[in-house]
Order: C-alpha cells, then structure tokens, then sequence
C-alpha cells in the first residue's frame, strides 16, 4: 500500500478564493463567520474490481451480503438493491488503475434502492503519500443516475485532523458490471 | 420517488426560540458561542416494511446478513442480533404509508445487542420536495425500549449543507415483525 | 447491561492543559480559535469475544457477512478480508473483562483490506455510569499493525450532545481469533 511517490505536484490541492466551478453549490452558501469557500481541496480518483468467481487476484473488493433472492459473485438483477460490498480500492492522482497509489479507499457500499440505481456508502481515505498523511472519513447517500452526488465528509485524523466537508463524487468510468472508477473531489469546509 | 407535494405547508420547520419540548434535553445546554437551540427543525416520518419471503412487492427492506444461527426471511429469535437490513423506505410527513413521499430514508440498520432490542444505524435521508433538496446523514445508536433515542446529524448537502445535529428517534407504529413507522424529529444546531 | 458503578473516580477524565502524551499528534495543531487541546477526554476499554460456532454463551460478537469463499463461524483466511462482524461488547474502566461496565460497544466492523490486517470501524458507546450517561459514534479505519490509530468521533448525544473528537485505539490485548481487548482514548475537541 501508499508507495511514496516522487511527482513534484503530487496531490491537487487548491485555495480557492473564488467559487468558480459550476456545480460547486455548496460554493454559493455565505453566512455566520465559517467558510463557506473550501479551506482545502483534494480531487482523487479510485477504482474498484468486484470479485465475480472467477478474478480473485485483481478483485479489490466483495459481495459480502445479499438478500435472499441474491448471492455472493453476482450482483442481484437490475438495481442490486440488498447487495453490500467490501472493497480496498486503490486510490490515484489520476485516472489511470495503473498509476501508484497515494494510498486506499476502505470500507462498503450499500446497494440501497429498490426501483433506481443508488448506493449508500460508509468508507474512509487512508493516504500515504510525499505530500500528505492521514485519513478521511465518508459517509453518504450516492445516487448513480445524478452526475455530481455529495456525501459529507465527517472527519478526519492526523493531517486531516477534525476536518470536514463535502465530496462530490462522479463516476469516472465502468465496465460491465466488475470495474468503476470515481472521481472525488474533496472540498473541506473546516481545516482546523 | 420525492413526488412534488402541493400542500401548503410541507414540512414542519420551527425557529426554535425556546426549548419548550419535555424531551428536548439537548435544549437545556449553554455555552460557547454556538447554538444551542435548533437552527432548523424537520419532523418526518418513515416507513419500514420487512421482506419476509412473500412480500417482495411491497417490502422497502431486505435482511442481507444474518449471523450463522440466522436466515434471511425471518428475523432470529428474541433480539435478532447480528441481523443486518438494507432499507429503501418511504419519508412522510405525516404518518400514513400512503401519504405522498418527499424522499427516501435509505442505508442500514442492524441489530446489536443479545440481550435486549437495540439497533446500529447507518443512514441518509435523501429530500426532494418542493421544500427541500438535498441529504442528511445519520449515524448512531438505536435502543428501541426507550420512548426517544438521540442519534448524530453528522452532515448533510445542498439545502443541509455542512449541517449537523441531533435526531430524536421515536417507534410511532409497529406491526408485527414486518411494518414499524419511526417518527423522526431532527433538530439541526450547526446549520451554515 | 450498564450497571451503575459505585468506585469513586469511575472515568478518567482529564482536562488537558498541556498536551503531554507522546502519541498525541493531535495536540500539536494550533490555529483559528478552536480547541487544540482536548475539552474532555475518556480513557475505555472494550472487550469482543467472537462468536465461534462453540461459544455461544459468552460471545459479544458473531461474523454476519462474509466473502463467498469465507463462512459464519470463521474468519476467512489471513486478512479476513470481507468479514463483517456486528459486536456487543462491554466497556469498562479498566482492562478486566470481569469489571463492571460502564456501557455497551455496539456496532460493525469489517475487515477491509486484502494485503494488511485492517478493518472499517462503525460504532457506538452507550454510556450509563454514574458519572455518564449518552451515547458517542464513530466512524474510521483501523490498521491493526499501526500502534495508535485513530478514528473519528462524529457526534454525540446527551452529555456528549454533538461533541466531536478524535479516538485513539490500541489493541492492549489478543487471544487467538476469539478475543481482542481495545483501550480507546477518546479526546474531544468540540464539547459543546
């Protein structure tokens, strides 16, 4: 895991000073004395491969609960609803699966919807990397069909110490039902 | 999903001035500079009804772990403990299932305790009504043989943007082991 | 569950004016007039007996999800990557599984790593001592090879109504796959 990596500008990060994104609208919010401009910002993708039977050694995560309808290599038809999945995702500064990790994405992911595509998600960052060091802890309602879903980042530890904010997910890439790749793009709102 | 109510006043929402409810103990604290009374205030009601093997149909909520003395059509026996269900279930304003819905309450709930009836909860509330847009998220302890259980408002987007709180937990209907309707009381005291 | 204890000094609760302890990486942060140095801490242990297809009586915890390749009553080989354990497990003051609790551990952990020993934590303390009463819920990663590890606290209710912190878990002991004891330090920087 988190092998040190050696670019010069490893992670994204930016100070922004305006609102400048177009589906920023936690941008817009102005108010009582807190930031309503992110203090921090990180934009990170990760990839999962969903074990299915037969890719046990490049699988990065797994059915580890379905209904009774459902079972453990395939997702249950349609909308998966029921299905909870473990994963240990590489997470990269790019979009390439190839790329060395800056460090994993950990936790699950909950198909939560019986009548349209949506996962519930409870994980955490652990990043190890040249430029930073610490965990961000996730969780959230993740609504497929929508391009740009937020999840509320509750907290964080050592370099991300008491942190929060909003990530704004997006789904990078997929392919059939084993690989996807998210694009998050972390915006703290209190930095301590 | 989140049908366009048309009632005129659609979700209740109190400016709190003072703390007149007997179970608001969170009412009574003073201090620091923060609010100490709700900033927001959404009373919602959700609904919860079991798949049991018969109702596939109408069910908003499967059982997807089961610990190895378990099964996944029935509850086990006295507490259900180590029961794990993945809910997609209807929020009201009011209590009547049939009510028009102004969003889904969606993600976990899983039974916790051996030796009396309590629960872990891991979820979202996603809004879509004329009034509101946008998700809460909830996490914490559920042990249903008290009359209001306090659980965390760790975050919430759009409209709930960087929100948090406290959600007062209450079991208003309970119907056998496949229907209970939970009122929620969620009062914010972070509200950006 | 929750007896009330009767010893004089039931929690350790330390005011901390300076931050002393060598693993408190926290207490270095400075800044924009927060709490840098804990408000409150609590130092708990907790105790997880798992549940092993024998011991049915005196387990706290039972495997509920597993990979298609684990089962119930085991953990899966090495890294037990995908189980998903729900746990009910006593707190108490000192590292004695015979002294009287102070509360309940209640919630989920999942071993989420395929090449370490880690898992994602999400879980309560329900307190009900003499000296505490509330719950407290956290959410993070838990890498078993890192010493001190910490996770977020997310919230609270009651006399810990909407803290936040930080919990720095150690495994202070382990007996086989069957029982672990965790001493949690938990420090709380928003009191409220």
């Amino acid at each position: 895991m988190s092998a040190k990596t050696t670019s010069n500008i490893v992670v994204l990060l930016f100070m922004f000073l305006t609102a400048s994104s177009s589906y920023i609208h936690e941008g817009n919010h102005e108010g009582n004395g807190k930031h309503y401009k992110p203090c921090k910002r990180l934009v990170l993708f990760f990839h999962n491969i969903l074990y299915n039977g037969k890719n046990a050694a490049n699988a990065t995560s797994a059915i580890v609960g379905a209904p009774q309808w459902g079972n453990l290599t395939i997702l249950t038809s349609e909308f998966h609803f029921g299905d909870l999945v473990v994963f240990d995702d590489p997470i990269t500064l790019d979009n390439n699966l190839h790329s060395s990790p800056v460090g994993r994405a950990r936790g699950q992911y909950i198909y939560d919807a019986k009548n349209s595509s949506s996962s519930w998600l409870g994980f955490s960052f652990v990043l190890n990397s040249t430029d930073y060091h610490g965990s961000i802890n996730f969780i959230g309602a993740n609504p497929h069909l929508v391009n740009f879903r937020y999840i509320s980042v509750v907290g964080g530890t050592e370099d991300f110490f008491m942190h929060r904010g909003i990530a704004t997910i997006m789904t990078d890439a997929t392919e059939d039902q084993v690989y996807f790749r998210l694009r998050v793009d972390i915006k703290f709102y209190e930095c301590w």
